[in-house]
């Protein structure tokens, strides 16, 4: 008790790390009351330390973690989310623009404009900035959508969608039928709800509609979702006949479908066809859309298009659970729109991604032409590489995480096949793309022989 | 089927609404396909109209609604939120800072400094931006609570947070103890995860803490919810002595606590009492604060303090929820925080309301002093304002509404009474307020009469 630690310097040399480390753990262990600082005399051990250290906390928090209905993120997923910390690591799995395709001059411009134009930053209206619904409805119809702003909700990015989805129209034992694999198979916004995934096969024209009469015979209220241009996580582009015949089957099962078309502009080689939205006379379809993948994740701008009523219901949750998406992103978001702006941009990035695929296909011929097959995407940030040694994808991603390389392993997409990893194109620098996916080959090869 | 509809200037004419109001309606009817315009030949009813009006639409979207979990807004809030919408509406019960306070060269100064400085828009870790967690370090500590940035989770206001911690701590029939009336009484965040609340008495110096004891004998893991200072609805500020009563209470009961703060910097005649978390030895209060109330609910950010398990969980499950709150908000935020700006802006507001009450105490002693009585609150934005004369709020809340006044009846934080409403003298510019709270009691001398 009260004994004097050590000058900072002396630690960091002792312990072998930096000074600024040893500063901030000493005021970790200060704000925990461990430790106590005095002008002049040094850092001391508190002398309370013992009280502090013998009494636990009170509440049995554990328990109270553990009693929460909410299920903790898979295993892999929460790994992966405290890998990104460290900003040395190669993300070769990450769905997100890469930091230097920022368009900070524009950003600039938008963030100017905003400025001088906002007189308030209050709460929005329960749909949304009028504002943004007004653009929106103006670039739906640029894709075959005609809607009205009334029909649209702004929420805080696609994810949340399904969150509002998930607790305003579903119930407990409803199924969810998708494509396998798919993104949702790596959340559990609807397994916490109580609802099942039903995974339904892809051939090359995207997901095969015919098992959906399966669900007729089940007599439950589910709904389809479907990710049909540039799927998370094979990349696959739908073709506008498998979109016709899904939404014929859908609709003479009346079962709704989820469209969630995030990827949409990310085109390379030619333009997305038109979306099932276009084509759903009788709103069968609730159409997601983001800037998360096409601009910038931390505007937290996405929307849901479909029937008023859907919309006023997944709006009167949306005001229950935060009171709207930030209405600083939601005025950029519309800046980004009534300017011009984001059309411009989004030209730039579709050159970007096509480098990106061509570098990234380039390294795989050279690296892993025996020890994978893949399709070359026509858009989107994805590859679905399947690894042809067998070997364990859980090791792989281990292996490849303690060199640095920062994988999506196959298997959080569907937990029943092992031989694949989601690559992404978008994030990792072109010189980082070539250099994780040589690294990877020879970790591939070497746990091949063991 | 294919009849030319009237000029717009005729049906502007014939129905006695203005252009614009014709122009929307025609526009709405278009996008769902009922009329369709062509150059130069006018609007005609759409030869398909009768199919669309035929078809009903497939899905069952009213089932789908009824069958969603999630409870809707008491109809009364949904009623508020969207009389909101109409900016003619004198707002005498919302709970929000003025748009004529809105910080307009400050908040350019911010978004200036930001453009410049911000290099890329991606998703923050999942606790928050650490340059924002880092700023909320040193303001906690200015008020009195040691913590470290791990231990800080940012969200998206503090509804979000009672949202969290509902899905990640609590479960069905989990008690949430709090005032009564309570703003939480006007929520469905608890009741729909089948929560139940327990309301406990208050006096003059805030929340009784004795029939705490009542949990004890439940034997269930509950939680108490307590707004101490500036409480939302009665404006109360619980006294020093009382913080220590209830957090020793809480502690011999093991009863963790939510001390929901987001008032605190909003005092007008002292400065506020330490919050229950400066004197929280043993990790049992979460703490939530949050930017809406003092600067602005757009950007919406707020904050929990509390044991980082706790923490690692409620982030865990924010990133399934949302991937996080605005980046933008967030970086914005930092910024207020770190220029010091926010603060030089705090003591301007301050001024700024302890105007608008004196303003609102002398229209109130004017107009009301035989028919109400109150409390001058000593921070905050609300006067709880008891009736005298025997009449229902529910007609003084329509009454008001038809003669452009927007009110918060008593009864949605507390059920069981009708003699209240919440005035906030926070929103409405003074002459509003005053021209208001006139209008106001002539309507209930008026019911008074019937």
């Amino acid at each position: 008790m009260g004994s004097r630690i050590p000058a900072q310097r002396q630690l960091a040399q002792v312990l072998g790390v930096n000074r600024s480390t040893v500063v901030t753990a000493l005021e970790e262990l200060q704000a925990e009351g461990l430790i106590e600082g005095k002008q002049g005399r040094g850092t001391r051990v508190a002398n309370n330390t013992w009280t502090l250290m013998a009494a636990t906390p009170l509440p049995d928090w554990n328990a109270y973690i553990k009693a929460g209905m909410y299920k903790p993120n898979l295993t892999t997923i929460q790994e992966i989310n405290q890998a990104e910390i460290n900003t040395d690591i190669i993300r070769l799995g990450t769905g997100e623009l890469s930091p230097q395709l920022y368009p900070k001059n524009k950003m600039q411009r938008v963030l100017m404009s905003l400025s001088d134009r906002l007189e308030s930053l209050g709460y929005e209206q329960p749909k949304g900035l009028l504002a943004l619904r007004e653009e929106l409805r103006r670039y739906f119809k640029s894709i075959g959508i005609n809607t009205s702003p009334s029909s649209i909700l702004i929420v805080s990015g696609a994810l949340q969608a399904l969150q509002l989805i998930s607790v305003g129209l579903l119930h407990q034992g409803s199924t969810i039928f998708l494509e396998k694999p798919s993104y949702p198979y790596s959340l559990q916004i609807f397994q916490s709800a109580g609802m099942k995934l039903f995974g339904l096969p892809m051939d090359e024209n995207g997901l095969k509609p015919e098992a959906v009469h399966w669900h007729q015979k089940q007599g439950k209220r589910g709904i389809l979702y479907t990710i049909p241009s540039f799927h998370n996580p094979t990349g696959m582009l739908m073709s506008e006949q498998r979109r016709e015949e899904l939404l014929l089957t859908c609709e003479k099962e009346q079962l709704p479908i989820i469209e969630d078309d995030i990827y949409r502009e990310l085109w390379i080689d030619a333009p997305t066809p038109k979306p099932l939205k276009a084509a759903d006379k009788n709103g069968l379809v609730l159409y997601l859309g983001s800037l998360s993948k096409s601009l910038s994740p931390g505007l937290r701008i996405g929307w849901i298009v479909g029937p008023e009523p859907v919309i006023e219901r997944l709006a009167d949750i949306k005001m229950q659970t935060d009171y709207g998406a930030s209405s600083l992103s939601q005025w950029a978001a519309a800046e980004w729109l009534s300017s011009g702006l984001y059309y411009s941009y989004l030209e730039e990035v579709r050159q970007q991604l096509r480098i990106r695929r061509e570098v990234t296909i380039t390294a795989l011929e050279k690296y892993f032409k025996d020890i994978a097959s893949w399709q070359v995407p026509k858009g989107g940030f994805y590859i679905w590489l399947k690894i042809i040694p067998d070997i364990s994808m859980k090791k792989l991603f281990e292996q490849a995480l303690s060199e640095g390389i920062l994988l999506n392993p196959g298997n959080i997409y569907n937990q029943n096949i092992d031989q694949y990893i989601r690559l992404s194109y978008s994030y990792a620098s072109l010189s980082d793309i070539e250099k994780g996916i040589c690294l990877l080959s020879e970790i591939v090869k070497e746990l091949a022989l063991q």
